[in-house]
């Protein structure tokens, strides 16, 4: 096994991962900007280097930093966790390049589905089901107009080279779709320097269901069951929960052999997510695959029993899977809610500032509580809101949520603004409570709603 | 179901109980004594009435003030949790008396069960395999002599009215038995006003293994297999584990059948323990049954994934189990580590105080941390000096243990003297790492090697 392993991150998901690596006897390697000089991920690993000021593209997404603090402690493998440099193929190959591990899949693989018009073609290939748009990428009007004529409105155009929502387009009528499409191409070009295109159309409502993914260096790959991540505002996940109370066991089955079928056709190892929309009738749609490791893993990992991180550090060392598709057990089920420090009745305002008091409810049958927060710790303005992950475990969805509930009532944070109220709200909804949600309920109805009451008191 | 519970003990078994409460959406009520004003488990509660002053058997002992409480309060059923009162028939039978349901076994087998010569007699009945000895009480020398002849030294001499020890001698040759049988005699004439006494063959060195047991008033009867607690310091256990490392799979199936005869012997209902003691060559023998929860029950739920308390307020409530003995899975392996206000290298004396500051490592997968302890919270010199119970669950027992030690690494407790370190040494040790270690290890081993290293250092 290694012997040492740096982790490319900060937050909780550096603390989940150096823990992971502490009880696999693997000693650890923390890097941290000058703003995080006290940070609870510096503190437990083994050795701790400074690799920049606060701003991120000068510390956590500074390559070079980052890989000369690996050689000079002599890690002999990097975990990037999420965000930052995890779905960075140059980082990478260049870990490659200085005989680094990269704890995730091959570079080549990371281009390919970080593509997304060329993942689309790849998933047609591997008989996935794509959603109805163009297989190629376009940059004439002409092409535009054929296959929109073809899948019908609402659609959606997006950048190839794309991310962050730049270059993306939504259009609902005939009479947007050119100007949308100049405009999408030029930011494109701006931004990326490659006005490539693709459109799709858009499925919505729809739920936002997606499969877990583990595969080894000898060709196994298997699935751990599916988390439905519909409830997100702006795109940003704010309540997860596995399995989706909405699917049948019959598309259950299917969306999981769809997703090791995907993973299988494009050599997939270590662990990743195929991401798909599911609409009324529960037709299944591929929309992206994350080849890293994702924020919501804690909940498959609570009905699987199955630690993903210590799978992916295994992997990546070249043991094949622990387990067998017939070993993975799935058992109750799973919710986690995002805690961040944000004031979600001020627009959801990033809240940084230090944390004067803190009471986690560890207590409990099946209650887990990822974050990198203790008393007196400092949440800097330069990175992620999300500062906790509260994980709930039940025989069934109603134990779950029960937990889930009497764990954030008795959480108390001091000193920052925090989503902990608006989360209790959201478990007491009543199209929650029913599983019924989609990915529009949280903007289309749930926030607007919450808002008014809130100014109501 | 129950609509209003009252709590009737204290530190972390109330607030676990209270929590499970609030998962089953009753109310609770809490009872404190003046010690402990502030304490998180009259925080939790809906209501909390106050019983008494700090001293044990003027509150938490205080029937008459408990009753009250439960009646002025409405609540229709009582928790004893463990210790306290949550083995006293007297108390049991109050309570049904003032028409309030106690949450546990009904007071003729509290009784049948708490006095140790009779429970004895009904194992041997139950054709459960008892330690040789007097299956009758004996108050002559004659008696003694007979039954002595035929098991053998050594013999431990116990009070049939006994407890805490009084009226209890053990015996290695044949010179010592008639002068410590009369002491023991006098001793329990004294204390018990009751001079019946029963002997038995010391079993040593042994393995302390307990089966977990549940019954429902429907006559039904289901094991949630063992737990290994040979790991005790004066009969107080430190750390237990499940399932034990020690037994084939051939004892552990005999001794779980064993326990769910002799549940139904008794006509046993709500959760039960039978203690057990193994000998070298796993010959086991019945030692007593524990008529409550108790305090390691949180391994056997982290394997079998079954919330004990929640099943205990059911099963009380009338409700018939909520699993069939086939539809208990065990998953993987679980630890306990119990973490004391004491000072271990000053005979372990309680550490009451303050604590100052507290950082418990709540996350990862497979770690829970049952505590009542907070930020500011005081623990008063009056109670049990166990503030904590640190479990953890791994695939295999070497997952649990590397989770474990991480654990407590981690755990930051300031302002009182803790047993933390004492704990992390003996995770190392060489005999509890080979799980051969039996109930002799602390006191006769490690214990002093320990006490001697400490000193060196």
């Amino acid at each position: 096994m290694f012997q040492k392993i740096l982790v490319a991150n900060r937050g909780e998901i550096a603390v989940r991962i150096i823990r992971a690596c502490k009880e696999l006897n693997i000693q650890t390697v923390a890097v941290y900007s000058t703003a995080d000089e006290d940070a609870l991920h510096m503190q437990l690993a083994d050795e701790a280097v400074c690799i920049g000021p606060a701003k991120a593209s000068e510390s956590y997404l500074n390559i070079h930093n980052i890989l000369s603090a690996a050689v000079l402690t002599g890690a002999e493998a990097i975990h990037p966790g999420f965000g930052f440099l995890s779905e960075n193929s140059l980082f990478a190959a260049m870990c490659e390049e200085v005989n680094i591990t990269f704890i995730g899949p091959n570079k080549k693989v990371i281009d390919q589905m970080g593509n997304k018009s060329n993942a689309r073609l790849m998933m047609e290939k591997a008989n996935v089901p794509v959603i109805p748009g163009s297989s190629q990428s376009i940059t004439t009007t002409d092409e535009l107009l054929s296959i929109v004529e073809d899948i019908g409105y609402p659609v959606i155009m997006k950048a190839v080279a794309g991310g962050g929502g730049k270059g993306m387009r939504m259009v609902f009528d005939e009479k947007q779709l050119i100007p949308s499409f100049q405009q999408a191409q030029s930011e494109s070009q701006a931004a990326f320097g490659d006005n490539r295109m693709y459109v799709e159309k858009i499925i919505s409502p729809a739920k936002h269901i997606e499969v877990q993914i583990l595969g080894d260096k000898q060709g196994n790959v298997i699935h751990l069951g599916e988390r439905d991540c519909s409830l997100q505002r702006n795109h940003q996940k704010i309540l997860e929960e596995a399995p989706s109370p909405f699917l049948s066991d019959e598309t259950r089955k299917n969306i999981a052999e769809s997703a090791v079928r995907a993973a299988q056709y494009v050599g997939y190892e270590n662990a990743g997510t195929i991401e798909f929309l599911v609409d009324a009738d529960e037709r299944f749609y591929f929309m992206e695959m994350n080849t890293r490791i994702q924020v919501e893993h804690p909940i498959t990992e609570m009905i699987t029993t199955i630690d993903l991180i210590k799978e992916q550090i295994r992997i990546a060392y070249g043991l094949p899977l622990s387990y067998k598709q017939e070993d993975v057990l799935f058992t109750g089920h799973a919710i986690e809610c995002r805690i961040n420090a944000e004031n979600p009745s001020f627009n959801f305002a990033p809240s940084p500032g230090t944390i004067d008091y803190l009471n986690l409810p560890s207590g409990g049958l099946g209650l887990r509580i990822d974050t990198a927060m203790f008393a007196g710790s400092d949440i800097p303005p330069y990175y992620d809101a999300m500062i906790a992950k509260v994980i709930t475990h039940g025989r069934d969805r109603e134990e779950a949520l029960s937990k889930m509930k009497r764990a954030l009532e008795e959480m108390v944070i001091e000193g920052i603004q925090t989503n902990l109220s608006f989360q209790l709200s959201l478990l007491q909804d009543e199209e929650f409570v029913t599983g019924e949600y989609t990915t529009e309920t949280l903007s289309e109805r749930f926030i607007p709603h919450w808002l008014n009451e809130e100014e109501g008191n």
